[in-house]
């Protein structure tokens, strides 16, 4: 039998009501197997109310990490839901961890309890956001390491496109790396020394890296499907996913303010760009899986980052990463 | 009588009749002082439509940089009404420099002929985006200086606090750093240092920063109205710069295809945040102020950046640097 999928109950704007049941979801609709960690009263009462009892392990956990911690404060509560969580991964219990926690405590979290797998440098999370092809272009690294040396992005390339094959079933994806100016050799130290990594310069891989390599691409194209994954170090990748968010939001209530529609209509347009709630940002190259869904995820989100967990978990990312990429940890 | 702004006559999608044009505007209605830098017979040509030949001095160059023409290449076309116009305003002859032409060309030719003011030890791009809340917010540096040091970062504020004051009229501007996280201490290793660099530590100013700092902002800040000024590296602030371009479109065109509103009215509201029609982007802490229009501007906003390249020139966005932040070029 897989291993389970653990899913943080407590979690998430909408607390257990909705986490437990997204997780009962993703057991009955769509065959991941999942343990449920938080306040084990609790969560029975939910299970009890789904005439779910029995059918899903929970895992007690005492304390709650509070969605107003965004970051190192959680490490310190190690009887939280999150704590517990990352520990059954870590363990080997299960494959992967699913919180609807807020994103900077649940990465903080997750990176201090499970720690890089070996051959990653550095974790990345990737997130995809919504193209107006159509599709997604998975964005990677969005926040967890802010200063990456340049072989550190060369391996983000490899987990995002392994997100965008698992995730998003894009085979042989194109990955193209944030910069300014497309012509090669634009950009910063980073990103031209990076640029050289991922057209193959100066590393011995065995074998072609398993993505297509487009070149440099600008702000503009983040939304405009140019590519299947964009590379960028984690502090520009964050800057540019809450930028994705204001903007939309602003460019609507222009819109709104123009008269030109309604501030509901247009409110649903602005759900759309929600990157997080497109599966959510998974956190790649620790050793277990971790899915962050939106903290305000209903059931149906949690449900799904369930699904997305447990494909990543059994696709193998990391072994991309370690086939593909090693690198000596002291350069 | 004031020293002229130099025009570069040249540049632009639209050519010389809309520059010419601009620039007799700024003169006629702004009692902008102008020089005309180009092919003096195709000014002379444009001058005479409008009857103003003798009115308007020209400065011939022979030489036109192609709008396709981002960077480098521009610096070796030497004869180019760019290069002269650059070296009007170095030789003293002008205060300052307005084109239309590629901005990585402007930029590239400005830096290599102007060479840094005295204390400044790299120039800035400011741009100003309109916010939310109907005001406008400076972005510096918006694509100048891609690898800066936390000094420098620490110049940035100063040279856009002074766009803010002089452009746009805002007394005693509020500054933010472009960071992850808002708390102190959140970012990469540039910005933690930067951090501490504008709330004073560990440079001894000769009396208080020109400005209130707010702290860190995020990049859902940028179009709020959160601060009136954002300070960013060059690198993170061009990427900004052309996420909110490019997210503009892809909401709108989101919204479009969504039949919620006609593609026309909401082309009306994406021109409003286009940021280089706001008066222009403003390349800060050369010798002299240059100022880059938008590629498809018209008469009016030629004349425009005349305007705010010369309440530039005589604000003394320099000497600010001089008497705030000068900082030992060997740190």
């Amino acid at each position: 039998m897989a291993k389970s999928v653990v899913v943080d109950a407590m979690g998430g704007d909408h607390g257990p009501t909705e986490t437990v049941r997204g997780a009962v979801s993703a057991s009955r609709e769509h065959g991941v197997p999942v343990v449920l960690v938080g306040q084990a009263g609790v969560i029975r009462r939910e299970l009890a109310e789904l005439g779910a009892v029995g059918e899903i392990d929970v895992t007690h956990a005492d304390d709650v990490v509070p969605m107003s911690e965004r970051g190192a404060g959680a490490v310190a509560r190690g009887g939280s839901s999150l704590a517990v969580g990352c520990d059954l991964v870590r363990e080997g219990a299960g494959a992967a961890f699913v919180s609807a926690g807020s994103t900077g405590a649940v990465v903080v979290s997750a990176i201090t309890r499970l720690g890089t797998a070996p051959t990653v440098l550095r974790p990345a999370l990737a997130v995809a956001l919504p193209s107006v092809t159509g599709g997604a272009t998975v964005l990677v690294d969005a926040g967890a390491t802010s200063d990456p040396t340049p072989e550190m992005m060369a391996q983000f390339a490899l987990l995002g496109s392994s997100y965008a094959e698992l995730v998003l079933g894009v085979s042989d994806p194109l990955v193209g790396l944030l910069s300014i100016g497309s012509e090669p050799g634009k950009g910063n130290r980073l990103t031209r020394r990076t640029e050289e990594l991922l057209r193959g310069v100066g590393l011995s891989f065995p074998g072609r890296l398993p993505f297509r390599f487009y070149g440099n691409v600008e702000g503009h194209d983040v939304l405009a499907g140019t590519v299947d994954v964009i590379v960028a170090d984690g502090f520009t990748g964050n800057v540019v996913l809450k930028n994705v968010e204001g903007t939309v939001r602003a460019a609507l209530t222009m819109a709104a303010a123009a008269g030109i529609a309604r501030a509901e209509e247009l409110r649903e347009v602005a759900r759309h760009y929600d990157p997080e709630t497109h599966g959510g940002a998974a956190l790649l190259g620790l050793t277990g899986t971790v899915v962050v869904a939106h903290g305000s995820s209903r059931a149906g989100t949690i449900a799904r980052a369930c699904v997305v967990a447990r494909d990543l978990a059994e696709g193998g990312v990391v072994a991309r990463v370690r086939d593909h990429l090693t690198v000596d940890p002291a350069t």
